[in-house]
């Protein structure tokens, strides 16, 4: 049986801000049945995870990193693959069955053909939305998780600061420290987002950094007596006015540089002597690195959300057609916390 | 008995390059007898460690770190403290004796007025030139030895890079990383210092950085596989270089970022996806935190000095009058290996 299936392309590399121009909804014909003898395995996709690092990957430059599958360049044209969950319609491989749901490394479509190797898991039990499984139980938790736990190694009632705070990660980071008992502040980029991170997820404090003139005294005024933590998603002018009010044996965690995905200009250029005198270490690091602590962040992060400790903040959009917005838009701040597209129920 | 004392001050703080204009030679009548009921300490200084971090002292940022206690501020006027090696002349505190060597932060002049908490130690033997114990076996010893294999955890095989390696510290770290068995490159900026590198203390190349137009490509030129432990003493595009040539899980120790301290605009903007995508780990650092490794750092390098396998590469002036060109000439690159003054023989 043939359907057709529609899938997303970018048309040509690029270096700026992403348009919804620079992208293309292709539709394509798609036999929903595997051929003889093919170990392949048909996935009706059900959601999809949207990433700020795919940007990288549109990048000509994205070359550099081809040692890294996720930073593998995406070919114009050709359908952009990412993390996705979805069922099993036909299988070739005796290890998926019909009806299974699985994750992984697959395309931005509506199906999709996938080999053993682009499944990460079988996803056994529904207890939790599935899209958890792409954000606070998936990748964005274990980076928010292993980043701050393992890389910055908090101590109850350090000062830790966020950025991006209201993102996928961010909000994950400063939840996590306030359950440990640290006083967290956070920036976003607006009054909605400042309300849900003091209102809404427990955060100290936060700020609308677009209504900041002076970063370094905006930070001297939350941090009065410097930032033992700077967990970073941003980079650029926020991690230099972070790393000038940091603490002795400060340290800093550079899970993404979001503000320096689309503008070179805009490089982070912290006072390297400030650096030294305080003895600051910067970490960058991958949520990958870190499946070692895999079972104890699903298990803590689970028991969280049985509890209500965690808040869940997911911004859902619908259909393959609303995805090239759904990237753009997390450029210029349009998500409040994980960005998923939904497909299908399950 | 009274006897005149020159001293070196700072006329004004100043914030670029230093200037010997910038520096003034007074003399005055000190004391070599100690007041009745006072535990001071009179010392005659015989040799003076100039050290390139003092130029921060001198600023009027410098302020902004005067936590630490080697950052406070250089009052104009006054006479500049640092480490000195001097020789007890009257103490009227029972822990010193007459004739005894001290090492600690005492001022850049001929005689010192010294409290017990300014000495550093007691120099019980005199095994090697007394000049060591404020290079090799001092705090720049403990700086590349600390900072080397303390913080890179360096391996056999791996590749390292050492910037200003003919500097105090820079030299040490590539002996240090030779005996160890790494592939040393260093740069320095003259075909001189080159050569010393090469050929005097074994690094398995190195190059002036002057001569090359774009260093991105020069590192890659010596590292084809990319550098597993980057040392920096110089801040500025070459961290940008070398960052863009680390491997993964790449170290990089920040002992000092010299181009930077005479000139704000050069700050280092090392390109932040690099950082995450190899997970990069960048730490600053200060010897004084690895007193606990004093020990051991000296037993092997004094081992290492005694065998001959590690090399001391001095650069020695005469004289207070001296001290102001020799200070300034560390940026300006004059100084080959540990910049001493000797002020007077044993």
């Amino acid at each position: 049986m043939e359907v057709k299936n529609k899938h997303v392309v970018i048309k040509h590399q690029f270096e700026d801000a992403p348009k919804e121009s620079n992208f293309e909804i292709k539709t394509g014909v798609f036999s929903l049945s595997v051929e003889p003898g093919s170990d392949d395995i048909i996935v009706k996709n059900l959601c999809i995870s949207i990433d700020p690092y795919q940007i990288n990957r549109m990048k000509s430059f994205s070359s550099s990193h081809h040692t890294i599958s996720f930073a593998e360049p995406i070919t114009p044209g050709e359908a952009i693959d990412g993390a996705v969950i979805g069922k099993v319609v036909a299988s070739g491989n005796a290890k998926f069955q019909k009806d299974d749901l699985v994750l992984g490394v697959f395309t931005w479509a509506e199906y999709s053909l996938v080999k053993e190797g682009n499944i990460i898991k079988k996803i056994e039990s529904s207890e939790f939305s599935l899209s958890y499984h792409l954000g606070v139980l998936g990748f964005n938790g274990l980076s928010a998780y292993a980043g701050f736990f393992e890389l910055c190694k908090p101590l109850k009632g350090e000062k830790v600061f966020v950025s991006a705070a209201s993102g996928a990660v961010g909000n994950l980071v400063g939840q996590y420290a306030k359950l440990l008992g640290c006083y967290v502040v956070g920036c976003a980029g607006s009054q909605k987002k400042v309300a849900l991170l003091k209102e809404k997820l427990g955060f100290d404090d936060a700020f609308n950094y677009k209504e900041e003139k002076d970063l370094n005294s905006t930070l001297k005024r939350y941090f009065h007596d410097g930032i033992d933590i700077y967990f970073d998603n941003v980079g650029g002018e926020m991690l230099n006015a972070a790393i000038a009010n940091m603490k002795a044996f400060g340290r800093v965690a550079i899970c993404g540089v979001i503000s320096e995905y689309t503008d070179d200009t805009k490089r982070a250029s912290p006072n390297m002597l400030n650096i030294v005198y305080k003895r600051i270490n910067i970490r960058g690091f991958l949520a990958a690195d870190f499946l070692n602590v895999f079972e104890d962040f699903s298990a803590k992060t689970s028991d969280y959300l049985r509890t209500g400790k965690l808040k869940v903040i997911e911004d859902v959009s619908s259909g393959v057609e609303s995805i090239p917005s759904a990237f753009v838009g997390l450029f210029n701040g349009d998500n409040i916390g994980k960005k998923i597209i939904n497909l299908a129920e399950e």
